[in-house]
């Protein structure tokens, strides 16, 4: 049996109920730790779940922000020191990942509140979290307002990459699940993940091929 | 051990190794078709990785374009008649989803040439797919070029909603494990979930709990 829902009945709804229902219809998300520092490198580390590819040249990837939440601290650092972390969550931290998106005073850093790790390396000032097995250090590039409902578009270039060198295919592909990266859905629902298959580039008129991945050693 | 990789490495790499690298780091992508008509009617469908949520009220929906590839003809019927459904990608039809990615040509339907199956309800002149268990009905609101890499931003509303009855629980949320979504990470590697658990709001001091879902029967 299926439920159809139209505009009148999401606007009928408790708002509570409509907000886990639109995200939940939104599919699988790309979750990830935010890492970043104020002006006197204090700390903080914010779960967002609104990331997405942007481009490859430039390495561009973008994330939503909504100002009136937890996410003010994390907008304040990027724009003030113009760089932050991104971390992929896995299966071991992702409860101290959630616990990150407590509404923290400014002055708590969510690294102590959760237990998780800061860690600074090749120069780069703002903290990876220690724990993530793919990590990557971005330098802001952009913010563009979305005025149809106040969310803020922060576009960012990956300049440091980090990932488990048994993880990466001769081809360029990392493989993510290999490395243990968990996704979610909804605003609180984490899944690990099962590949069937790699599919060779679609051509028209011709059968799509399972890729073997041939890992480098 | 862990690769480091930074902008001149990336810089000097082979332009598709570079592409399946940021794109896999990327993380897990919310895939889904996207199916249109043009203004005689005629039906397009297309796969796409970058989609995200925007907002729960008004439901708001966001995915990116690059007009240089087969997106070209989704964007010009979504420009031309407001409308576009977006369709969940489940286990029995991934292959056919990657497939809509080749380069037909424009007078080719995608849902001729991968067998899936075009669905017209409830007043909605674009076409669902019959075979996805989770559909939507989105009217464009807004594009945004992105001139830091000639991207577009389509913003749409999501005005019809569509899923398995027995998939929604007491609070709202969608079990898209349960109604078999897929994810997809990089450029062409599909997975299926495994829910760990859903984790209660969090709160400042207060231990995150796993929340068991009360299914709707």
């Amino acid at each position: 049996m299926i439920t159809f829902i139209d505009t009148t009945s999401l606007l009928q709804m408790d708002q509570r109920k409509r907000a886990m229902l639109i995200n939940s219809i939104g599919g699988y998300k790309f979750i990830s730790l935010i890492g970043t520092v104020d002006e006197n490198k204090n700390t903080n580390l914010a779960i967002f779940s609104s990331l997405f590819h942007l481009g490859a040249n430039p390495a561009l990837i973008g994330f939503i922000m909504r100002p009136d939440s937890v996410d003010r601290h994390t907008l304040a650092n990027i724009l003030a020191t113009k760089i932050y972390t991104i971390n992929h969550i896995n299966e071991n931290i992702y409860k101290q990942a959630h616990q990150t998106s407590a509404r923290y005073e400014k002055e708590i850093s969510e690294f102590d509140a959760t237990g998780l790790t800061p860690e600074y390396k090749n120069n780069f000032i703002a903290p990876f979290v220690k724990e993530s097995n793919i990590q990557m250090g971005v330098v802001f590039k952009e913010r563009i307002d979305l005025k149809i409902n106040g969310t803020i578009l922060i576009i960012g270039e990956i300049t440091q990459l980090y990932y488990p060198t048994d993880c990466i295919s001769e081809d360029g592909f990392i493989d993510i699940e290999k490395a243990n990266t968990v996704t979610c859905s909804g605003l609180d629902s984490y899944h690990t993940t099962n590949r069937l298959a790699r599919l060779s580039y679609a051509k028209p008129n011709e059968e799509t091929k399972i890729i073997t991945s041939l890992f480098v050693e």
